[in-house]
């Protein structure tokens, strides 16, 4: 059985996304991070790292061996599944680029922005615009391939998975700043948050959420 | 053959250390960054983030497929060679979690800390604080992980070449801050730093530095 710890951040959708794709059996864990639950000695016995999320599935035999990285969770799920992950390249490649295009920027340039727009306590205007303008460079990217490309990658896979609760994010908080221009972004966000199996898992994340109390 | 665009800094140098561990054929493009060429139309064709590191590998066919991003790259190259990733998990999964680990926290944040600390036109003592602060935790996560591991994943993979760059800039950086304690992590950098395969690497990479002008 699939245990996966999470919360109903963008990070946190990701592997949920793909487990309703992929329409496994899963547990889901919530880990509060507003209240500290990451630092844990149980959940960083999973994520040494103390984020979410990550993964742990449970053998027979008892062992379990722990996945963290939501990068590394979608590859994992993917290979286990035989899906949305292409076995050869150029497709494969292709995949794995737009994956980790998602890990090493979206992620922690449009978190940074967050934290300096809405959660710090001083206003710095440097810094909201140093993350502000790479955001929003960074969805130009993504906008860009888009315009020639339905999926980022070949099919529909982990690539679009992953990047779409980002670009969604950043897309809502960036419009007033020039992302709004982003058609063929808005389109892929859109035609991605109506697939039935992203709606489930937003609604059982949520679900989640509320019977933590 | 395998064309390897890149640079002389940590995330340029995790590609090379990989070539020349896998004895591997190739030819290094040199993109200079401090002169903006990430930015020429023939790189972003390439890769449309305009970052190095990135690889383009030309079949007889005359077909070139661009690979960015490092740990695409290093994923890339590993499954061409069936060395330094496991086939299969447990062993794979580490390998993944950790590779992805650096991609989505060291690589970032390290890269914060230096723009705040020695190339932002204004000193913000908040932002270099804070990236100073994640920075010394991240590496305490692998040093905690290596006092008990002699390598990050099982046997020396991608998962190791990948975040010795970073850890090694992080652990001169920020040894006067904390970083100096973490005694199975400096072992571990000096290890890696020590092989053949690593100083091949480094040496070459200078030499294509220089030899551009
Ligand atoms: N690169 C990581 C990022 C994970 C991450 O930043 N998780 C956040 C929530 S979205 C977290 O756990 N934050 C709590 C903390 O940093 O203490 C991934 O892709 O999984
Ligand atoms: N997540 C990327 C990061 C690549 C990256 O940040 N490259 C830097 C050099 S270390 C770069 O090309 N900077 C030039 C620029 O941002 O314009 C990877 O792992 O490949």
């Amino acid at each position: 059985m699939i245990e996966l710890y999470t919360w109903t951040t963008p990070n946190g959708e990701k592997p949920v996304i793909m487990l309703e794709e992929c329409g496994m059996d899963y547990e889901l864990h919530m880990v509060d991070i507003g209240a500290n639950e990451q630092f844990s000695d149980t959940f960083t016995a999973i994520n040494p790292n103390a984020k979410i999320p990550a993964l742990v599935e449970r053998s027979r035999g008892g062992y379990a061996e722990p996945v963290f990285e939501s990068g590394a969770i979608m590859v994992y799920l993917a290979e286990l599944k035989g899906q949305f992950l292409p076995r050869s390249s150029p497709q494969r490649a292709k995949c794995l680029s737009w994956t980790f295009f998602q890990v090493g920027n979206t992620g922690p340039m449009i978190g940074q922005y967050h934290h300096f727009n809405d959660a710090a306590d001083e206003r710095i205007d440097y810094a909201v615009t140093r993350y502000r303008d790479e955001s929003v460079r960074l969805l130009g990217v993504l906008d860009q391939h888009l315009r020639t490309n339905h999926w980022l990658a070949g099919d529909y896979s982990i690539a679009d998975m992953i990047n779409w609760s980002w670009a969604r994010a950043g897309m809502d908080e960036l419009s007033s700043h020039g992302a709004s221009k982003y058609d063929a972004l808005a389109d892929w966000v859109k035609r991605i948050g109506e697939r039935p199996a992203v709606r489930r898992a937003l609604d059982k994340l949520q679900d989640a959420k509320s019977s933590k109390g």
